[in-house]
């Protein structure tokens, strides 16, 4: 047809002219200048971008851009690029979180760069936000950790910008704790809270009635006082829809240059009031915030800014609403000044739900052996910090710094949770591991100081080879399973970070059962012996070789046992070499069909007994001989079959997701074989429940718990059925549904059973949604007992009947759930090349503790302590009277007269870079909890820093970037609220003369001291 | 197993202490400023962007970034980022070639960016290159757009920038012709020619023996005084496979920051230097080009730069090769310093196939409606800007700009091409129209002028409100259908934009027969009505519905012709009004079986005769009564079977490629339904083929060719076939598998079956590897005979058996050919907003001529050129007397003795925004194509310009960007040369007072001219 085919557009050519008629498409200059306007309602457009430290990616794949193929994604671009837009028109402003990466960049920049970019920071263009090292999770965390990547972050912009972040941005983690709201938002300093993931349901109500803005009062011993504005947002942290500009994203330009054709721009205007309106209608007062940015976002800034900037010049010429740019500060000041009430939120936003039957309860226990190995490097942090600190920083060498960065990274939300790919947890757990070797050289050369009898507290030099074990768990111990040369002794210097004096049974590998004990003034100690079990040789053949490429050539064929004291922040020093005689082992092994008195077997040295039937091989009951506390018990390991989706629902459990096929869990045996060790020091119950479930119960003379070993793995799916393995303890308990868990290893929460505080539970999945997470540990009581179990590492739990307890130890899942990561939760351990792969066995430690109604809280908060913060063990080989000789063999680094009072841990002792000290003292228990130690505790700083002189004490924010004295706080009302709470107790102000810190229940206090 | 994960990395640390030990991660000022080095292999490094004007997504979408879903791409990111990039570091470049992208980014910024931009310019860090309005294809083409597309980008890069280009970069156009290589390269002034895409089995051969690189001659006219150094890049137009760093791409950064992991420094220049030498290893002297950058790459132009520059730094810190940030330019001033000798290459590079039986010979005729609705606007653009020269443009209003803007843009070698995606086409279509209504305005106003008698040239005020007929080729003119009031006639005035004058026969729809033709003098002239067929009216009733949205109330029962003669450069005026008497019919309609005599039917009033067989209703055979030229011809339709793959090769035939299923098409019909019409002015044959081909052959006393109009469609597709349909004409000849065809509408290029002069040519696909580009026309001939065919739109044609001549005239194919188009190319035209649809229909002409040897140069030159530039016509009403009274009916604007030689013609006569005049005149003959005219010819300017004074002529390049005797062209030896060949032909100066232009054969020249 030729000339026919144009003229089909004869109507458009018509409507183009006239929509063109007059104008052409020359620069146009936005005007995108607008501030708040009262009495409209005012659009806040929060350019962000939510970059993850590590996910599908490494964190340094993620900040150079490499391995795109996962996600398209660098850093570097968006820090790039947004600082040349920002440039570009003084109006923009962005926000950034993550200071990991933040301080990757920042060290790459020219000093020009570097002081333009301090100019946009001081022109409140870009505002740090949330500023820890990463967003960390808030589930699976411990308060100490968050406490410790948070003021990594604040102090980087504190030296860097002389900022202190205002906004606490939690915008993707999987529910919110109550930790995070009082502790890491409120007594950071920060005003206001913001965040995207809660439950589906309680969502969906909160929109109903516009309480998506709270004020949360996260504390109960706390309430108003630390209390913090929280915006949850509509949907997820992203844009509403049609508003996401990213490079080469698919979104309809604002395209208002008449000269082209698809001229939009009143289109797009009503595009923005609609959405704008949408989200007015679930919000309360004149503002609304959009977060302008979605993962890894701003790659190239300039396609979003440029996209923004058109919006706010033609929405404001619109004039139905007000767009502006803006930051979470600036939103935050707007709700303030409103001055209206806000609903009142209490506990958490835990757990989580996206959608029905979608309970992200899996991560609380996804890779339980990076888990404990956060956990684990966390006290182990604690302690190299601590010894840093005593001995004094080396101004070159390992230093703590890298494992405190490891540790930050993998605080990350999608770190230690589980929820990254293989090759991220790979390379988090390599970051890690190097930080930890720094440490120990930190440690190692420590120790060589403090013990060295040189005057003026020189170290030895060369300082001491120190062997220290980082695989003890499976009996792998260089230092220990030596050969000791004849004259020569093992000599093990044990530390103790706790502030108070501490009894430990230490447990070493050895090769030789002929060995003898001496405590430091050379005295034979109580030993005790116990054969390796054939589980452990296996798991050490296998695991060894896995870490280190081959097989040492010895097999220690014993555990030796033994009794440590250890003062507060000091050490005591123990020797072990050959006996002059033959056979003194004193450990008896008893085999289950030996000795079936009763049907029953007791167990336990002290007072704590166990009872376990010498038929099923399962234990029966528990009672406790001092306290006559004594409660009916059995114990067992179940699994949920993981689901794979169902014709209902295609949702499959998987990293982040638990969803279980089926309500009930399957039991892994009814019959187990069972073995029982005696001796001195402790008991041991050996129970095989299956081919890949081994536990053993350890009752100690002088301790008042059940300490439980088990090893889970490799979990089978030969039958192509993913499982998820629980510990169950059922007691005989009129619990009424409730139970408690930790936040963050911190404060206790009631939970119920199929409810919640804050909605109208649709209960869907019963499992699922009844788990919490379990940082310390969980309880439940009657008016007869409390029934603990403390953990070692972060791990879901749940009471799902009356009297039961149950913890998800291990996963193994052969599905995706479907939230990003695209692989299943399948842990793997291979040797030889890969040739030969496992699934991952894991193997750890819970804590079984009954008591009197009201009397818990002490075992627990104790105990707890103790497991977070384990003694630091040396090794050594040398003479035992040279080793006196010139060492000092027992000691404390405090007044020797003294120790923090029970109810106080030093959770930070750490010398910063100026040579001043931080100093946090964490009281450890809520007001109630106990009798005697839920009060007002005094820590005398001059006898605990003896033999130094304190000149000044700043008491510091949490974070530590500012003091406390300047902490300003907004004030909001509360709905309903008519009086005033009673003040909380708090610890007064620190007196020069004196140095008396006071602690109030749960307070922490943070301090800069100088020497 | 807790702490035991990390401890697998004990290896990983020490390797990575290694590689960091002493290096810190902080800023690098990374050293780019390389240039070239003598005695080392210099990598010239070419950061471009590929920016498709029109492809799968609409210009203006790739300009602003909308309609990502196809295609994540925006110019307007490429631009800004490019600019900020540059400024970034002195030493990066970029090229960028597609003006009409840059105009739209151009108007847009503010005259400080502007002046930053001409800044990057002058310092050489932006290159403007080819510098077109866009990238224009090579085989559909015709060589006046060509020029027509360059000179509007070349003439902004001189305008803002004073700037010539200095390189042609065709990089991705499907194979490339003579014409390009002497005409729109060396005469455009350029020193190099780059491109990617030649023959897999030429490139195999090139890459073998070193001649990628070559000296091309593309004009047998002009040799090597039109030769061009030309580049062919041994893969496609990106960097070698690992370099490509778009944001967002799966590339390996260079990763040299030694406090990340990663480190990779040394690999990374291992990997360039690597793909340095397998370059250098098919590459003639010690530079090497590496393309860096592919389609609408630099969205954001840091993630390019920044790795560049990093490979420069360190790989000449490593010293093997030298890398540097390059343009094509100053690797050819580069090349051309070695002072070497290189291949010669003749002809052209088509076909292009670039694997095994994927022939790029589809395209040829791909989508052939918009490709003669290009051709017919072309030849309208030219007659336009004549008539706004003629009476000068006008300030404000229509102007043909719009159309000169979308001519230039759908030049692109994805738009004329038919290989867009359909919405992209229709967004051609639409600016064509646009432009083609703005053009229809202009010539309205400016024939009104022309014609009024007021003094001075002054225009009818208010203008005519003339009407002319876009649609007249499916009979819809409401001008013409409208009833003639009685005593008003039908005006018609025809202008004539030759330079000649012509004859034409007048083809208009009306509703009554009863109508007399007077010429200008009112004398009646003859004129012939002919019964309208209804294939013509189920057309008009279905396209007229379509692309007016309504039908017309009356159809036209009849067309009415009679012949014109129009002066040079001139008009005539026409009057049809109601005859006194009825009956004046002088048609004769003659069915098939009225007359069947001798078993043939004779037809053709004038010299040329055609024989068709009344059994058959084929032709049989053609001769002319003068020349004696008798040959035996039939002609039939017949399809290609599209491919849809075999198991042998997946390729199927699509937009680009032509892969018919098997050797032979098959033939539409065998016997032909006939009927004839004779008259005084033509004889017409129609014949149907089958429902969906249409057929009529005209015969006009004074013409000797016959006119054949095609309407084909809808092609058929119920069997699940896709189709390419063809018209094949088989002579009685032997042509010894040798045939001509045209190089863009210009220069015959012999072409012989199954051979290619560069290579032994391996024949898979012995159908589509003998397909060239048709603009002109084809002709083979023996010694008694010349077979011509021409063509009114770019076609694909063959001669498949001697003595044949076969062209695709369309093809609708139901599968895709995987070349990015992701489309089938399947036509459709709709009504009633979608709900019934029909394949697309064409309508065409194709013109035979037979011709004594050596004599059909003459009727291809004219007749050619008669079809390029058709008569415009413009109607109005009004009485004959006042008419004539007011206005002047016959004239030429030049000097009324004069008109051009018949062997050169006007191609360009265009105001120029200064007022001075864009002349380019045209010799249309090669040496010796024609006893006659293929010799110099004068164009004497005072006689053309007849009324006005011309007081500086001076002669320019092509593109008009610079003054001829400026042009610097570079010299380069050339293999196996010894001596300089024969000057060509070429005109001398033009003096001042003379105003005498003289062309040589095949010479076309441009002047500026001001009056």
């Amino acid at each position: 047809m030729g000339t026919l085919v144009a003229s089909c557009f004869v109507v458009a050519i018509l409507q183009i002219a006239g929509l063109c008629g007059g104008v052409d498409g020359a620069y146009v200059k936005y005007n995108t200048g607008a501030g708040v306007v009262e009495g409209k309602l005012n659009v806040h457009l929060v350019p962000h971008s939510h970059d993850d430290v590590g996910w599908l990616k490494t964190i340094d794949q993620y900040y150079v851009g490499s391995n795109n193929s996962l996600q398209g994604a660098c850093i570097e671009n968006v820090l790039d690029s947004v600082v040349v837009a920002l440039a570009r028109d003084p109006n923009r402003k962005f926000v950034f979180a993550e200071m990991a990466f933040f301080d990757r960049w920042w060290l790459e920049q020219t000093p020009e760069k570097q002081e333009q970019v301090r100019k946009l920071v001081d022109a409140g263009q870009l505002e740090f936000i949330n500023g820890g090292w990463c967003m960390h999770d808030e589930a699976t965390t411990h308060y100490i950790d968050m406490i410790d990547q948070t003021t990594l972050g604040h102090s980087l912009i504190k030296s860097e910008f002389n900022k202190v972040p205002r906004v606490g941005w939690q915008i993707d983690p999987f529910g919110h704790s109550a930790v995070q709201a009082y502790l890491l938002a409120a007594e950071v300093g920060f005003d206001s809270l913001h965040f995207a993931r809660i439950d589906y349901q309680d969502r969906a109500k909160r929109k109903d009635d516009k309480s998506l803005e709270v004020i949360w009062r996260g504390s109960k011993t706390f309430g108003s006082s630390s209390q913090i504005f929280t915006n949850v947002f509509p949907e997820n942290y992203g844009p509403p829809d049609g508003f996401r500009f990213e490079v080469d994203d698919d979104f309809e330009p604002v395209q208002d240059n008449t000269l082209l054709y698809d001229y939009n721009v009143e289109k797009r205007v009503n595009d923005f009031i609609s959405a704008a309106m949408t989200q007015a209608n679930v919000t309360r007062t004149n503002h609304i915030m959009w977060t302008m940015g979605e993962d890894f976002t701003y790659q190239y800034a300039e396609s979003w800014f440029k996209q923004i900037g058109k919006f706010i010049h033609y929405v404001n010429k619109d004039g139905r609403v007000n767009a502006l740019y803006s930051t979470p500060s600036i939103y935050v000041d707007a709700k303030n000044a409103e001055n209206v009430s806000w609903p009142l939120k209490t506990d958490d936003y835990l757990p989580y739900a996206d959608r029905k039957d979608a309970y992200w309860t899996g991560f609380f226990t996804s890779r339980p052996a990076l888990k404990r190995y956060v956990r684990m490097l966390s006290g182990y942090y604690l302690a190299a910090r601590q010894l840093e600190f005593l001995v004094g920083r080396r101004s070159s060498g390992p230093s703590t710094y890298g494992l405190g960065d490891a540790l930050g990274i993998v605080q990350h939300h999608d770190a230690l949770t589980g929820t990254a790919k293989q090759h991220t947890t790979n390379d988090y757990e390599k970051r890690l591991a190097i930080g930890a070797s720094q440490a120990e050289a930190v440690i190692d050369n420590a120790i060589s100081c403090l013990v060295s009898k040189k005057p003026g507290g020189q170290c030895s030099s060369p300082a001491l080879n120190f062997g220290q074990c980082q695989l003890l768990n499976i009996s792998f111990c260089p230092a220990t399973e030596e050969d000791i040369p004849d004259g020569k002794s093992l000599v093990v210097v044990a530390y103790n970070p706790l502030g108070w004096n501490r009894t430990d049974i230490i447990r070493i590998p050895v090769t030789d059962s002929n060995l003898v004990v001496r405590d430091s003034s050379g005295n034979t100690i109580e030993a005790q012996f116990v054969d390796m079990d054939y589980v452990t040789i296996n798991l050490r053949n296998f695991y060894v070789k896995a870490y280190l490429g081959s097989l040492p050539k010895q097999v220690p064929k014993y555990w030796l046992l033994f009794q440590v004291s250890i003062l507060p922040l000091g050490w005591n020093t123990y020797f072990i070499s050959k006996a002059a005689t033959e056979g003194e082992r004193k450990t008896t092994v008893l085999s289950t069909l030996a000795n079936p008195y009763n049907d029953t077997i007791e167990v336990g040295p002290g007072d704590l007994k166990m009872l376990f039937s010498s038929t099923s091989g399962q234990l029966v009951r528990m009672f406790n001989s001092k306290t006559g506390v004594n409660v009916p018990v059995q114990q067992s390991y179940l699994y949920y079959a993981s689901s794979i989706g169902d014709k209902d629902n295609p949702q499959a459990s998987g990293a982040y997701i638990f969803r279980p096929d089926g309500a009930r869990p399957t039991i892994v045996s009814r019959k187990v074989p069972l073995k029982v060790v005696r001796g001195p020091l402790v008991d041991e119950v050996h129970q095989q429940f299956s081919s890949w479930i081994y536990q053993v119960t350890r009752l100690y003379k002088d301790k008042e718990q059940a300490d439980v070993e088990f090893t889970i793995g490799p979990i089978p799916t030969d039958d192509g059925v993913g499982k998820e393995v629980i510990t169950q303890m059922t007691a005989n308990m009129v619990t009424k549904k409730t139970f408690y868990t930790d936040s963050n290893g911190r404060d206790f929460i009631k939970r119920v059973r199929d409810y919640r505080p804050d909605w109208h539970l649709i209960v869907t999945d019963p499992v699922a949604a009844n788990y919490y997470p379990i940082n310390l540990g969980i309880f439940t009581t009657d008016n007869k007992t409390e029934l603990s179990v403390l953990v070692d590492r972060a791990t879901g739990g749940a009471s799902i009947k009356d009297g039961q307890i149950e913890l998800m130890l291990h996963r193994r899942i052969l599905k995706d759930d479907s939230r990003g990561v695209a692989e299943p939760l399948d842990e793997m351990v291979c040797i030889a090349n890969n040739s030969t792969c496992k699934g991952l066995t894991v193997r750890g430690h819970y804590y079984i503790g009954i008591n009197k109604p009201g009397t818990g809280a002490r075992w627990r908060r104790t105990t707890g302590q103790e497991v977070y913060s384990p003694s630091v063990l040396a090794f050594a080989h040398e003479k035992m009277e040279d080793w006196t000789a010139s060492h000092v063999t027992v000691a404390t680094t405090m007044d020797s007269s003294y120790s923090l009072p029970r109810n106080v841990a030093l959770i930070t002792l750490q010398e910063l870079n100026d040579g001043s000290a931080l100093l946090r003292l964490a009281h450890l228990y809520e007001p109630g909890e106990d009798a005697e130690y839920s009060n007002l505790a005094k820590v005398e700083l001059k006898k605990m820093f003896a033999g130094k002189t304190i000149k000044e004490v700043k008491e510091m924010s949490l974070s530590a970037n500012q003091e406390k004295s300047e902490m300003k706080r907004m004030t909001w009302k509360v709905e309903g609220e008519v009086a005033a709470e009673p003040m909380p107790l708090r610890g007064g102000p620190v007196n020069v003369p004196d140095l008396v810190v006071e602690l109030g229940p749960m307070e922490i206090r943070t301090f800069l001291l100088k020497f």
